[in-house]
């Protein structure tokens, strides 16, 4: 009897259940979670909360732990109102709690937006490559998704997505900006011609906005907010991937909707206080952005001196190739220690801005395997 | 101009939003969240933390802080192992991490598992009253709701039961045991008839297990492990409701099942360690149970003396009535400082097993309010 046979409920297998037929023979999504020395691959801030954030985090956790017997705030009213306040700081546009809404991670926040207006029935577009979340949490909607074309280059055609939204009419679509996995913004005004161009409900992922020198959508709030939303996280930028904090900016309409579909009590109160200490501590984390800006603009530079493809970034992560095997290239860079990411895009692969030094090993690595990796 | 008129977005109306239509009217779940002296409308437990729980967390919660920059553990497996070694000491099933999947409070298993199983087209009977989250994540799922009915006392009919469950071929059953909000249990060989008389996968939703001296449904796991779901919560004898973790055991394909649908890094780094944290202390947090149990007696006991019809409760909590207007009483108990819950039972009420000083204010509010509330 081996170790398997062995667990309970061991001798089933996953074809004797019920599972729904569109996700049999599907993976799990996610990147491998390896132990490598230099780790690339999810768009991380590489640098770690600074030892007063920590203090912080730490007393807010020590503050709620006595009380977590207790349900946490329902509405996370105290989060909301700080996070308000920071997008205030950061736009100019005036918010309030009844503008902001925030869940586990935007993954949750995109699933709640998808609950509330799309669903079965309804349809969503995006402009693939794109994040490759959307379509999932399509799919985990039962919301039609309609992937629409960028162009080579990966940028969007504004007047050619225009059309694509006028005529397949979808009731959500999705904008990122900048785009991940390619990293390109879109200018504010070719946000607002398509929210006009759309019918139903559009919502631009703003998941790397403080990494870009593009204003924000949440400029368009005061003149387009009947049909626009703004989403953003605390995992990239603010350093805070272990906390699980995304979060929106929309019409107080919007954040209305939004509570029909959410879980009760979906934000625990560590979350919460955890967050809101983070927060207070804004200035010094998003003091790293101009560094990895920097370093990103050095990254593309030397990929380029290596001779590499480079699409340009907004972002803290970079599209690079071609290569002749995208899989092979990703081993090749992980056999010599440094972990990137094949986003499924052929030819390319994307790599995160990392601290100076990861980001030496990884353009020393980039130049060795360049001439053997690169297609002819 | 208001302060409404002054908000971003605030010229918006829902009903200008293209909500879904089943959404239109709805109002969000949730129980008054009211700062009353005598809280016992959410079956939270009512004593705090130990110190030494607290400090755990904190030291779990500085442990991490850390390292908040990068994703958590995807899988949550240090976390699943802790649980599982928990359900194998109380239940003597001897389960591995590959048994258990954990979420942000039950709330979000019950919906992955109705995202793998459940979906349109697919059906899904719970007998009530019951917990009326159900319905609603059934709604959120698409999954359409069979409500089949209990007995007049509240009791499962299981021969009848069964008869809906062959004739309805749900694919998901719910069963509760102990049932919120009546109170009463399942024994295993019910919940086994049950299970062999439904054709899809069945969910026992133990949240309120440890309450109970019924054995649980885990035990089941090793002769009907290809149907059979068992859910369990931190929320309730755990002390642990602000921290938000569900958690279910079932055969290892059903946790690979819900490993397609749950969103990635679902579980922040705080809550995975807390919930260990939390978990190391479950001798001295499940302490309170014995005297939670022998308070939900006299509770019983002296509402029974003033008068009162009351169902027979193996949770934390009581049912009792019958009121000639639930929502009056309900009413008259907060003006004299207890809140206690309106589940929407006709002539009934439902109150959380507080402190024995909680309780002694309750019952003296119960004997007060008992002449001009109770139906003549």
């Amino acid at each position: 009897m081996t170790a398997v046979e062995e667990l309970v409920g061991g001798e089933v297998e996953l074809a004797d259940l019920p599972l729904r037929d569109d996700l049999r023979g599907r993976s799990p999504y996610g990147a491998p979670q390896l132990d490598v020395a230099v780790r690339l691959n999810t768009n991380e801030n590489p640098y770690p909360p600074p030892p007063e954030l920590v203090a912080d985090v730490t007393a807010a956790a020590h503050a709620v732990a006595a009380e977590l017997h207790r349900y946490p705030d329902r509405d996370a009213v105290a989060l909301r109102t700080d996070l308000a306040s920071y997008l205030t700081a950061a736009t100019g546009v005036p918010l309030t709690s009844a503008n902001l809404w925030a869940a586990n991670g935007s993954n949750e926040v995109l699933q709640q937006i998808m609950q509330a207006f799309g669903g079965p029935g309804r349809t969503a577009v995006g402009f693939e490559p794109s994040y490759s979340m959307h379509p999932i949490i399509a799919a985990g909607t039962r919301t039609e998704w309609l992937p629409a074309p960028r162009r080579a280059d990966f940028s969007v055609d504004v007047d050619a997505a225009a059309a694509v939204l006028r005529e397949r009419a979808p009731d959500l679509t999705f904008l990122t900006s900048p785009n991940n996995p390619t990293g390109q913004s879109l200018e504010p005004d070719e946000v607002a011609a398509l929210v006009e161009a759309a019918p139903g409900l559009v919502v631009v992922d703003e998941a790397y906005a403080e990494f870009s020198d593009r204003p924000s959508a949440i400029s368009l709030l005061r003149t387009h907010g009947r049909k626009l939303i703004v989403s953003r996280t605390m995992s990239k930028a603010f350093a805070f991937a272990g906390g699980r904090l995304g979060y929106l900016a929309a019409a107080p309409a919007v954040v209305d909707a939004l509570q029909l579909v959410r879980l009760p009590y979906h934000l625990s109160s560590l979350t919460q206080a955890a967050a809101r200490a983070a927060l207070q501590h804004a200035g010094a984390t998003l003091g790293s952005v101009a560094l990895l800006r920097a370093e990103r603009d050095r990254v593309v530079a030397a990929l380029v001196a290596s001779g590499y493809d480079v699409v340009p970034s907004d972002a803290n992560f970079v599209l690079f190739g071609r290569f002749a095997d995208a899989p092979r290239a990703w081993r090749a860079f992980l056999d010599r220690g440094v972990l990137i990411r094949d986003v499924g895009i052929p030819e390319r692969l994307r790599v995160t801005v990392g601290t100076p030094e990861e980001n030496d090993v990884f353009l020393q690595v980039a130049a060795d395997v360049v001439d053997q990796e690169i297609a002819g």
